[in-house]
């Protein structure tokens, strides 16, 4: 691959709360500062917040879209791929990023945070789902305390 | 739909412990007593011990399968369904069924309880995955004590 | 697996001529008198007629379908799965198929014969597509010349 | 939309003769020329010649893998997108794009060429597949006589 940029992805639901989206737009604005390409499911709430945190510092943005148009994309995604493929996009969105950042996020995140685990790409977490079975914690989802530590937990996990 | 029988899912991992499997057979075997047919992911684990018991009473089995032969599907399987689409067809096993049970399980099955509850599937679980985030518990998967309540309670829950 | 049925698709247009029509629901009346699975993308036209023909004669008849519900079903589809993934399910229709048999139809069809070809399941044609590349023709899509010889190619190719 | 910049497809097969490569790699060229991004499937052949070019002249390329990891990308693509879904990512590589390019090709292309069309994506061919249907020529891919035209038209008739 000619670009040696990391990729990472940020998910989380479409109606964050206030606090949710501020912590999305940081963290975009992190992986921008940090050379990243952020990548993302491409519509509204943390998804847009994190795009324009990242277009404000030059980064460079994807949004992989589940219905069948490109104008669907919030206006901070530069590279807009259109799957028409509904949620089985949210397959694509994790698989595409060497490591994942969770923002709050509903059942549609929680899905994409099994596919991720799934796949072996790490998870990291910012006021998000954390998970248990059988009345045992599972310490898959990696915490970070703000956007900064995500970011750097993300790009140091990072996977090839 | 001239087939008025209800459709409900059995999601688990491929590698169960004795008692998960034991769980998913007799859950199969409900299934099949009361009429309903079985959707499952087709392959091994608890989604075999399912099958096993749908078909040990007579029960219709489906197998949605990840990959690209209708040969890797469980002896269970009736009706494989092949997809060619890896875990994305974790998605097509939830939104088939009017109802999921999940059996124990690991991140694949997580994603598809995500997936379950984003489409509005009602999902029971058997000592499966429980969410909670930020701090508070999420009673989305409804808890069931014994695989006989599993059924009815997926019959009772199942959407049309 | 336990049924030794065989499975074979029937693909076709939503807005069939009325010939179209009449040869898709001759094609599904012959698939059930000889004991085969029709499974079909579940929706209007070829896919319903042949649907309607299958029925008619005690066969089982399987839809995927495109959207999110499993009310978009054609009324003669017995068990519907439901995947969410728009027109990528095109590819889990000829998949789950040991043979194809195109009848008229438009570019989804046209997809569909291509996704069928490039996995190697052989493709029966009546009034349908016809191939060439480089001003040569390709003759990988078998002619019938009416729905019995259809049927009876499409079992005699069936693959495993 | 940020980037105001058009995004092309180019598909066709794995293994093209040299002629077909070498219009890959020139269309790639005057793709980048032109200031377009260029779309493909992300593995070899075709897609990979046409990388080649537009990575020569500057270009952004992006691939759309089957496969479950980005290290099956060639080369020359910059920003691998990593679905997991098999074939059905061909339908991801053409709605991604206002327009498609087809060179060559074998039946994964012409599963590509039929869900463009499906989706009202045009479709401009060089060397590749013609169609017709019930004996009557179906005119919908717009030939081209060389790269440079292909890409014109392509430009000139991409979608929003």
């Amino acid at each position: 691959m000619v670009n040696k940029k990391k990729i990472i992805a940020v998910i989380g639901g479409g109606q964050p709360s206030a606090r949710e989206a501020k912590l999305a737009e940081e963290v975009g604005r992190e992986l921008a500062r940090q050379g990243a390409i952020l990548v993302c499911g491409g519509l509204g709430g943390v998804m847009e917040a994190s795009c324009k945190g990242a277009q404000s510092e030059g980064g460079i943005t994807i949004g992989i879209l589940p219905g069948e148009s490109r104008q669907a994309a919030n206006p901070c995604v530069q590279i807009p791929i259109v799957t028409g493929m509904g949620h089985a996009r949210n397959l694509a969105v994790v698989k595409s990023a060497q490591a994942v950042i969770a923002i709050g996020g509903s059942y549609g995140t929680l899905s994409e945070i099994g596919h991720a685990l799934q796949s072996g790409i790490p998870v990291i977490g910012l006021n998000t789902w954390s998970l248990s079975k059988n009345g045992k914690q599972d310490n898959s989802i990696i915490p970070a305390q703000n956007p900064t530590e995500a970011v750097n937990k993300a790009l140091n996990l990072a996977i090839n």
